[in-house]
């Protein structure tokens, strides 16, 4: 079944051309970046608005693998002549929480954005996937309509700029991140929890997400607090992109929750966006996502609902 | 309100004179050891059964001390001449998940292991606190009736007595471990999830729990798997004692389960132990747990319930 979506979602960020080198084997040129894996995945919950800029030297190939993904409208893909697709190589070690970039060719996510279709323009729910802050923006800056903004970061933009990344956090109404990076905007924080809790405090934001791998998901809302462990996965072949469709389940499931942002309704949002991650990371770059149904995550959500519950003792429920 | 136990619980392990350094100050000469805070957790459900020797250094305040854990029956507990009870002196970092052993006097516990009073002889649930595997075993033969005998182990004893450990795994039902030993025990293992599965296995257990600290724990039964994240705390002042505690609510509550050691029951144990686990951290050595109630463990546990829940939406539950 499809998702009822009361509200629509938008997403920017990179679509790439992806080279992964790890313990289970090596795929060259798939399709990656996160905007592609946010929207792959939020597109089993509502259709999904995609705002991205390619070259002109992206495959047919993937831009057939994205027209599988039925929800996704591409109607602001750009295929921009004379620019070249951002291209990435990365290396996971034996420890797959290990990640080296081998090489990476930003390409046309230097120049200008892509312009937002007018179609596009009413949009409630808008996601900026990881880029440059201050093109993050300038995108957000373009949804009038827009009752929900949610961004994510890396280590690469708190380092080299952290004043458009802090304009960008008073903008923004969610962030969804590492705990890596939740522990570089707050050094002195002494664990993830105190680190979240600093960030929603500090920029006055209506819930942070902090993405642990492995270890599951945190969310400090201003209303109060969920913690949940990740699905506990026998085999991890490429975890590229399992934060981004993390993200892309989170926010795809918001888009039908009818503008309800409490507590109770991000905890069930974050739960999918974990049940979602854990299909992707399965196989290399899209290809577990696009062989997925809407049926399958719900039955792992089930599984994950009987994994992690907490049964109340009848004393302790008096 | 007490527990109704229906299963006498006996621990054996450490008990010693703990220095602690960390962030947040220095407490010297402490009431520490693997059986004292095991006990003390374990006392909240159960009447529990403590077996192991000091020296006659022992300071009656420790003795005081104990005897406020109204449910911890000492008749077990030798207080030896001539011997030297066990010290240890530890650091912890600003990144409190890094501790480093400053000094270690293994005193008493180099010795004879203390003997089983005889109206101890019936213990159903026996619970093999950290320390070397040989006592474990020499231990854990002296209960004729015991249907279920869980030990605790350390990297120490990986390293040095493989082959004892070996013979211990053989022996026991269930194990209490952390991450980084699973990862020893199975250097192959791609994550913890895969290590416990190998070590249920290859040992033919009934259960592995696998500590990850502020990460929580996960279940690999027979039957089925769960997972916990950790107690969202907000400071944690001395993790000191925090996996002995998470055993000691687990195995206390396991021994109110009249034989019932089942999946559902057990990861109900785990939260438990999760919960008095989280309050272990809050002051150094056992003060909190001195002072702690059992309602507010049930509170406590109530909050972990609403944290960690996944409620199922209505399509996904039908």
């Amino acid at each position: 079944m499809k998702g009822v979506c009361a509200l629509s979602l938008v997403v920017t960020g990179s679509i790439g051309i992806d080279t992964i080198i790890g313990p289970h084997g090596t795929v060259e040129n798939v399709m990656g970046g996160s905007a592609s894996y946010f929207a792959a995945a939020a597109g089993f919950f509502c259709p999904v608005r995609l705002v991205a800029a390619v070259g002109d030297d992206w495959p047919a190939d993937h831009s057939a693998l994205l027209s599988r993904f039925e929800q996704i409208d591409t109607a602001g893909l750009e295929e921009r002549a004379g620019s070249k697709t951002f291209r990435w190589t990365g290396k996971y070690h034996e420890d797959m929480n290990i990640r080296e970039t081998m090489a990476v060719d930003i390409g046309v996510l230097a120049e200008e954005i892509p312009p937002v279709p007018p179609a596009f323009a009413d949009s409630r729910l808008v996601f900026l996937a990881n880029t440059d802050p201050i093109n993050q923006l300038k995108f957000a800056g373009q949804f009038a309509h827009a009752d929900l903004i949610v961004a994510d970061t890396m280590d690469r933009w708190i380092e080299t700029q952290p004043a458009d990344l802090e304009a960008l956090l008073a903008t923004i109404h969610g962030l969804v991140i590492n705990d890596s990076e939740a522990a570089m905007l707050v050094p002195e924080a002494a664990n993830t929890i105190v680190a979240a809790k600093a960030i929603q405090r500090r920029y006055d934001l209506g819930f942070v997400v902090v993405k642990k791998g492995e270890h599951g998901a945190i969310l400090v809302h201003r209303d109060g607090l969920a913690v949940l462990p990740s699905y506990p996965a026998d085999q991890v072949i490429d975890p590229t992109g399992a934060g981004d469709t993390f993200a892309g389940g989170f926010m795809g499931y918001l888009a039908c929750s009818a503008g309800d942002y409490s507590v109770e309704t991000l905890q069930r949002a974050m739960a999918y966006g974990t049940v979602v991650a854990s299909f992707t990371i399965e196989s290399f770059s899209l290809d577990r996502l696009a062989g997925l149904t809407r049926q399958e995550i719900d039955d792992r959500l089930a599984e994950m609902a009987r994994i992690v519950r907490i049964s109340m003792p009848a004393a302790a429920e008096a």
